[in-house]
């Protein structure tokens, strides 16, 4: 293993931290742009909650709400414009991945000059990482990214039905006040995304990183055995405060690097996953859940051992002398049922997806995410050709 | 869950990344306090390669060397004195967790008029916890303590004969260069108390920690199946890279916060331990080593189930309708088993302790350790009677 890491962000984790929020935000600064989606927050009380406390500490607020569910990169030029305008000095993300991603671009787009759009790396002046933002405090009102503890953000192009990823050390949230109680008004559906979007943060670098990382592994499979004893209580019973709070640590611990350092991983279904929901409205989550298990079928044939272990590990199924492959498929089998059974679409039918386009989100993934071979990186890399292929064998 | 965690510490970790040492300290500051410990660093070349690379960043030395192995609150001093008149702006570690802990307290001291023992919290003027210290830079070269990643520090006072902890944040390193080549040339049986002592960093948490913490269940039982995978292979070949490699990675996961975020769990075999190596100059590991086994049996009476789950998820143990407590027992026997598999000790008599000071030890761990009950925190709180009793049963 060769690597380095570094998760400066301090997280409060707990039902009602949401209260200290004022308290937080004042050591950062006297103003805040406070960002939000399209009103869950509001219906949900979570809004009122912040702002009170916000309030309560003497925090003047800005605010730039209606952040898509993709969220845009016209937001985060819109939001940075009223942070610059209004002189904000705190970035506040109140809502879910969407929200917390697009705060943090504006977070860094308010302390630059050029077009946000540069910073995920497919602007005209081309690529800048940011080294800059203004501080951000996240508060997650859903357990699915892990971006309240991370310094990730995926951001949508309408123009270019593109979807890129930026991460930067600036881009780490100074604190994430992390409250599963705000997480209790989420429908059974978003939920059940949720904890497919947090296995597969964990899956991708099980089955992409590089060899001999077996504490990683085991961490894996930690965050994914807890997603699966939790996760169906959570989508059984939204009011169920335990499993909230399971699948909402499960959620943070699956990508704010504890699983992933060492690992050097891509995360090929991530960036499949993006060109389809670049161009159709579908949750990130079901997009993965509709990919995946094809994913897991086309990587086992060069690599059945590592998919045996899954199924090992995971599922306790035995190699029981039918050799690796056999193993490997009950597994992914048994993943794939797991998922329809908390309600995911496990095929893009199913996620309200058709197939027309099925090139065309192979040659977005590749126009956005290959290496310098032409490939899609990952084990094993992936072509066009290959893309394709499991994107068919996900219809 | 109600916690909040922070470590921002940088981890840089692969073999041949001593030779970044002087990059990493020229960040930091001209001058740096070089601490280590009885010569051996000298010995495996350690020590020139840090020094050679200091001075090619162009960075001025001073230095500390003749740490103890349980570092005593006299070298803390003399550090601290040395940093301050040679004016360093650093405090570079280079060894195992006794020069690492005592350099983090020297870094600490050096900013603090007072005495430093007040800084663990028994001193002539009350209780001080630092809020600043000089930036620390680690470079480990034994895989145990974690100490390299974390804000704790172990130091004993040979007058009192006390042993006794501070954790501040200003003591997380600013970065850990860990560089797993530096423990090829750990003898064995140092090699087997550094395990046993990862180990207990979370079974500590593991059996003291609060419920309904299934992700951080998962993370330490993936650390013990890590260590007790490799270990072995680490003791059997020094040489052994990968073996090194893995213990270590395991050994900072151990107690840099990933397994123990959100358990609140106090560390009582620990406090125990303590009190008898601030009589015997015998490892910490060792000394874990000689007591675990007899406080889990102990432990064990109170709370079966979670002891027969150890032995399920650790050993494969079935419950197999014989009872909680049959099953519990049998985990910890061969938990036992490999330690002394390993060449650890498993007794006090075998860690070359006699059971004159039982009382005494049991004296200075409630004198350094009781909670406002006058008790041991864990689970359970122990009485002066409980840790004689298991100290007796350790014999």
């Amino acid at each position: 293993m060769h690597f380095q890491y570094q998760n400066p962000t301090r997280i409060i984790f707990g039902t009602r931290t949401i209260e200290r929020l004022g308290e937080v935000v004042r050591e950062l600064g006297p103003k805040a742009l406070l960002v939000t989606g399209g009103g869950s927050v509001k219906r949900s009380g979570a809004y009122d909650r912040a702002v009170e406390s916000l309030r309560a500490a003497g925090i003047a607020i800005a605010e730039c709400d209606g952040v898509e569910p993709n969220p845009r990169i016209s937001s985060v030029r819109r939001g940075a414009e009223t942070a610059r305008r209004e002189g904000c000095r705190v970035v506040v993300a109140l809502g879910g991945g969407s929200v917390m991603d697009a705060a943090k671009v504006m977070a860094a787009a308010a302390c630059y000059e050029g077009d946000p759009w540069n910073m995920l790396g497919h602007g005209q002046e081309g690529r800048h990482i940011p080294t800059e933002a203004l501080p951000i405090v996240t508060v997650p009102t859903l357990a699915a990214t892990g971006s309240e503890m991370n310094a990730g953000a995926v951001i949508s192009d309408q123009e270019s039905t593109l979807k890129a990823v930026v991460s930067a050390p600036c881009l780490y949230p100074k604190t994430a006040l992390v409250d599963p109680e705000l997480t209790m008004s989420v429908p059974p559906d978003q939920t059940a995304y949720g904890v497919c979007d947090l296995i597969t943060h964990v899956t991708e670098s099980y089955f992409n990183g590089v060899d001999g990382t077996p504490v990683q592994d085991r961490f894996a499979e930690g965050v994914i055995l807890t997603a699966m004893e939790w996760g169906p209580r959570a989508v059984a019973d939204g009011r169920d405060i335990e499993a909230r709070e399971q699948v909402q640590w499960a959620s943070i611990a699956a990508l704010n690097g504890w699983v992933q350092a060492g690992t050097l991983s891509p995360f090929p279904v991530h960036m499949i996953e993006h060109s389809i929901s670049a161009h159709h409205d579908i949750a990130h989550g079901a997009g993965l859940s509709a990919i995946n298990p094809s994913w897991m079928r086309f990587a086992a044939r060069t690599r059945p051992e590592r998919f045996a272990l899954f199924a090992s590990r995971i599922f306790g199924v035995p190699e029981g002398g039918r050799g690796e492959m056999a193993a490997a498929l009950e597994g992914i089998d048994r993943f794939e049922a797991f998922l329809g059974s908390i309600g995911c679409p496990t095929s893009l039918t199913a996620a309200g997806v058709g197939g027309e386009l099925i090139e065309r989100y192979a040659e977005d993934t590749l126009l956005i995410s290959a290496n310098a071979q032409g490939l899609l990186a990952g084990r094993p890399a992936m072509t066009k050709k290959d893309i394709v292929e499991v994107l068919r064998s996900a219809r």
